[in-house]
């Protein structure tokens, strides 16, 4: 099973070596058909989403927990995605394998991840399936079974797979020593899937105490999106997750926030794994949920135009005109409660170095901010934007996982469905704007993977 | 009143850019007279060192809580310095200013510092009053009016000297991004002072909390140096702090340790108040307390060896014979309870540049690698460890600082007196192994100090 995709993609981003592919997930709204969309909450406190999406007999089930692993206690990092493994491992109603089975027997998928700010668990079904898919996990919201020898064996898949995804890839190593260096006071600077002492270190008390306080109804969201109606949906869900008691009422999650940085820094990692060299240079920006209005979306565009596709300025200036670069463009990290991550990256070809494309990259950041982006850049990537939510809504666990993670770090349906009209306000002097206040060199944390034998003094 | 010297020099220690007068303290013994420390615990819980000391009609009372700013909980940053000031505001029996109309009146003298580990509280005064001393100080574990006034007006007194002292000076604010850097996951990379956001935010909620919590006898270590002795001491602590109750039991003291790094980071701020540039490369190591056997003396030894002091390979060097440098040296950060931090620091001089002092840091590290230190070298660094800490004794507050900051941070008497012996039984080979393990440039964090026209790219 594929668990924790979320924590490798989040990681990606950061490592500032690829392009993240839902990096725009937090924009996207409904392209059509917003006033289907329902949103209600039970009385227990579940939040509800319902996505109609009628063009074939297939529903996806997720539920979305607003907790993650910024809201994990100091020393105790990894317990949030240390459930996203103990969950599989059976309740006091069902052995465990018992609901995969029931997936797999009617041919669907399942699986699940986590995130700074949320754990998700999701399974694709025929629609007929989706009362039971709610009674399973209604089921695991509160009866899981949290043996010691559950824990002990879950602990070891977890640990090899911190070693496989992370202490194994250099590209991850260098980009978890990166982001605890972006981030000074923030819990973003620790990694989703924990520090290794800290996972051997968890108790069955911190987890039985963390399942308790966060594994509860008005701790959730509920997105159904597929061949279904919200009625049929809201009494399935009165049924299944209904009659589970609410749980503790949480404080507003407030972690610890950042001070006003001042120092521009550099992470190195050399291994000779490494052959091909490569370099981010990365900024903290404001999240949806932070951002004044309009600034996010500001934000967007200058990455668009930046560095995201093959049309955008890094990629025609650095790989096509010059020549300098194998891949150049930018990321921009969504779905954050408190922090989204902005970066540039380039890796160089032929005779060009590390120096040349890092120069090359400065170049077009301060361009941006010297003279902004022409109205046509402005719209297209506007367009972009939206047609990259129209493929996104083609895919119904991506269109659910959309409103999930909007809902999950704070955000409102509304804040989907009004995208085209907040992206239509934005401004081209917005966006150099953005640029000016948040990619400063001097406060740029800036990373560089190099092959061993390579030396950057 | 010149609060908060401790945690002034702990910042101006992790510069690097001043090598730290008290940085031997853990470690200095001792000189003579071993058998007249006394060292025993009141019914509550009172850890109580008495150091006659008859050379002059004087006495320093101090006492130490083992709370510092790592003990605080995250966002609640600057709590441990902020009770520094606000123990000096009065209690339900005295009002504010009485206690140190007191001193004053007898001529006395006090002052409090706070560091990551520890609070202390001091005064100096004649022998008779004593008993006065541990009074009030007793009265003011207990009693203290937290008033939401006295909280205002503090805080801004607190915020003030975090603008003077940190905001305002520019190793101060590389320093303080340098450690954040340097410690990627442990408390110490949190300023002591707070983290200004944090300060304005806290509440009198957090620090009756904190205060209920740390300030208690079993909490305290009291340290009693001067013209007195054990039994009159003992005699009067009864009297005064043994009729405090005790306070909660703590468990022992479990802050999140680093991980294993990886990478190479540099840490720069330029500013144009900022004339000579500078440079530091920093490590930390392990503490007293969680060394090898043997381990920690072995790091002092080295930190002697390589740059302390004139005589010091590293102002030899870079200083006297190349000419290259106005100051050079390392420093070592003691009495502390999880991690000690070593570094070098150079300031470039006349056409030198920063680059070319780096190099020839660097090479003095790795000639101690790869050739070790002479047995004159090691013989010379234990006399000057031992010859620092018979002027420090000579200093009565100096002296109890030692005692106090060692029982503070998880060490014992026994662990001051028996130095003469651990450094004796350290090896060259120790020293160069110490200098393999922990100076290891692919992991250290370089500081650089630059002025603002200064470009590093």
């Amino acid at each position: 099973m594929n668990h924790s995709f979320a924590v490798v993609a989040r990681r990606a981003a950061l490592a500032g070596f690829l392009s993240l592919a839902g990096a725009s997930v937090a924009l996207a709204a409904e392209a059509g058909g917003d006033s289907a969309v329902s949103n209600f909450t039970l009385g227990n406190g579940l939040d509800v989403v319902v996505i109609p999406d009628h063009r074939a007999p297939v529903v996806t089930h997720m539920l979305w927990y607003k907790v993650g692993s910024a809201d994990e206690e100091p020393g105790k990092s990894g317990i949030a995605h240390f459930f996203e493994h103990l969950m599989f491992k059976g309740t006091s109603t069902y052995p465990s394998g018992e609901f995969s089975q029931a997936i797999a027997a009617v041919g669907g998928n399942e699986n699940a991840f986590t995130s700074y700010d949320f754990t998700a668990y999701y399974q694709q079904v025929a629609p007929d399936e989706l009362g039971d898919m709610m009674r399973f996990e209604a089921d695991r919201m509160r009866n899981l079974v949290l043996s010691q020898e559950n824990i002990e064996t879950e602990r070891q898949v977890v640990l090899e797979e911190r070693r496989q995804r992370t202490d194994n890839v250099p590209g991850s190593i260098l980009s978890e020593e990166l982001n605890a260096t972006l981030y000074q006071n923030h819990p973003y600077g620790i990694p989703v899937i924990g520090w290794q002492r800290e996972i051997e270190g968890l108790t069955h008390d911190d987890l039985k105490a963390f399942y308790d306080r966060y594994y509860t109804p008005n701790n959730a969201v509920l997105v159904v999106a597929g061949d279904v109606e919200a009625d049929a949906v809201r009494k399935l869900a009165e049924e299944t997750y209904g009659t589970l008691a609410r749980g503790p009422d949480l404080a507003p999650r407030a972690r610890p926030m950042e001070p006003d940085q001042k120092t521009a820094r550099t992470v190195t990692f050399s291994d000779p794994r490494v052959s091909v060299p490569s370099l981010s240079i990365n900024w903290f920006t404001p999240s949806h949920r932070t951002a004044d209005e309009g600034e996010f979306e500001a934000i967007a565009i200058l990455s668009q135009v930046l560095g995201e596709g093959l049309r955008s300025r890094l990629y025609q200036e650095l790989v096509v005109k010059q020549g300098i670069a194998a891949s150049a463009g930018s990321y921009l990290q969504g779905n954050a409660y408190d922090y989204s991550a902005l970066g540039v990256y380039g890796e160089p070809r032929g005779d060009a170095d590390l120096a040349k494309v890092e120069a090359a990259l400065i170049a077009e950041i301060d361009r941006i901010k010297a003279d902004g982006i022409t109205a046509k850049e402005l719209e297209a990537a506007r367009t972009k934007i939206l047609r990259d939510q129209v493929f996104l809504r083609d895919s119904q666990v991506r269109s659910a996982n959309l409103f999930g993670a909007t809902l999950a770090t704070g955000g409102s349906v509304e804040d989907i469905t009004g995208l085209p009209e907040r992206l239509a306000a934005v401004t081209a002097e917005q966006v150099q704007a953005a640029a000016r206040r948040y990619l400063d060199l001097s406060r740029a944390v800036r990373g560089y993977l190099l092959p061993a034998e390579e030396k950057r003094s």
